[in-house]
């Protein structure tokens, strides 16, 4: 049983206003609140009708809170309530920011659209790729498109924003990866020398990449383009998801261990 | 100047019933309407506001409206209409299916999210895939969230709406063309023989492939996940679409020659 001030104030939380002002986010369905329940946040809400049953996990720090169908449509985002909705406090990062010194990281610049940047973190999962390191002014991670589009990763992936010339100076000046870049018009990925430890800058969908992140690039990538029989030329681009994922396989077929 | 009938009839395409009753589909924004207008698509009706400037491509079928910024929010289906909107004559196909018999070309069974089957046209573009085959409850070409994902391929690849399993016989039948599936669990991609004349099937985004299809498998590939030192596991699978560009990408880095 919610009351109308419980109401509010959870879906509040579905604008990134309250999001910021009360430190907490939602999680919506079944494979998102699972994974949050695997993570180490302490402190979570669930809501949730008699449908959804919890799963094995014994943990002191989660209020369960049965509600009506009726009531989680009032609070869910979804055009169709999923059954479970969490509200947990959204983890504090460190503002330091440290250099990697090995494995593959993504450096996400101005990525705008939710469903890529949640797409793109799903991606950093599946290939193990330790860090996400976001500029100040992607999207933000608790976008529940964002989250829904992660499937869950969002709980796995270690992603953090940051400044990326701050990032890439660091770099520069301490472990000194490779920096790379997908750039329409770069070298052929297939012909080109990559490296296991490495950073990789995906840049915004329409305007790539930032003027102030090209001094620190030590060689811009493309996928190479081709053309069918039956019609000429071809797409002027790749979504930026699925540039991440060709580049990432690459990399990972060239130096990975898989899983 | 556009009268209260004129905004209700564009409008109503944003539906599915209205556009396969009038056998017309609504194309928004400079992008899209400019790939339009290099297809070979007739009666094509165009309404813009002043900011929008035609290509300067001269056909005497496109019938140029200018409208006012309120006009045009009135029959857009975007948060922020962009310029131009254009209403055309869905082309009609032939029901009568022919097996390829050369290049490779993409089988999607039952895809059911539009952003999905818009960014896998792009990718089929980019990759110069002649042609994709579509199950007949696959999502609908002319879906708008289809056509924006496609940013204008949709305009461009040959997409077709067909019995896979009257396909796939075809095949078995004619040329027979080898038949690779995307499957979780199937043989590693980087480590199968592949063919530069083949069908690739990918499922449905949460049910995979359709049982029906099972039979003409030649052989079922899978991209190899990777775990990082920071975590366990991995993410359960990838998007569909970012599935479909590794896969393509792997086909083409082995037979195709880049555009």
């Amino acid at each position: 049983m919610l009351s109308k001030a419980d109401i509010k104030r959870i879906r509040s939380l579905h604008q990134r206003k309250f999001r910021d002002l009360e430190g907490m986010f939602i999680a919506e369905g079944p494979k998102l609140v699972d994974e949050l329940l695997r993570t180490h946040l302490s402190e979570i809400w669930i809501y949730h009708t008699s449908e959804w049953h919890p799963p094995a996990i014994q943990r002191v720090d989660v209020h369960l809170v049965e509600v009506t169908d009726k009531e989680l449509e009032q609070i869910s985002a979804f055009d169709t309530a999923n059954r479970v909705l969490a509200v947990s406090a959204i983890p504090t990062a460190s503002s330091y920011v440290v250099a990697p010194v090995n494995g593959l990281h993504l450096l996400l610049d101005r990525i705008s659209d939710p469903g890529n940047l949640g797409t793109m973190i799903r991606i950093a999962d599946w290939f193990g790729i330790d860090t996400i390191f976001c500029s100040l002014d992607t999207v933000e991670l608790y976008n529940p498109k964002v989250l829904q589009a992660t499937m869950g990763s969002a709980f796995r992936v270690n992603v953090r924003y940051v400044s990326l010339p701050e990032l890439l100076m660091k770099n520069s000046q301490e472990a000194s990866l490779p920096v790379f870049a997908a750039a329409l018009g770069g070298d052929n990925l297939y012909d080109h020398q990559l490296a296991q430890d490495a950073l990789l800058i995906l840049g915004n969908e329409s305007r790539g990449l930032s003027p102030l992140l090209l001094p620190f690039v030590s060689a811009s990538l493309s996928i190479p383009a081709y053309q069918a029989g039956s019609r000429k030329g071809h797409a002027e681009s790749l979504n930026v998801a699925v540039a991440t994922g060709v580049l990432c396989a690459e990399f990972k077929r060239r130096f990975g261990k898989p899983a």
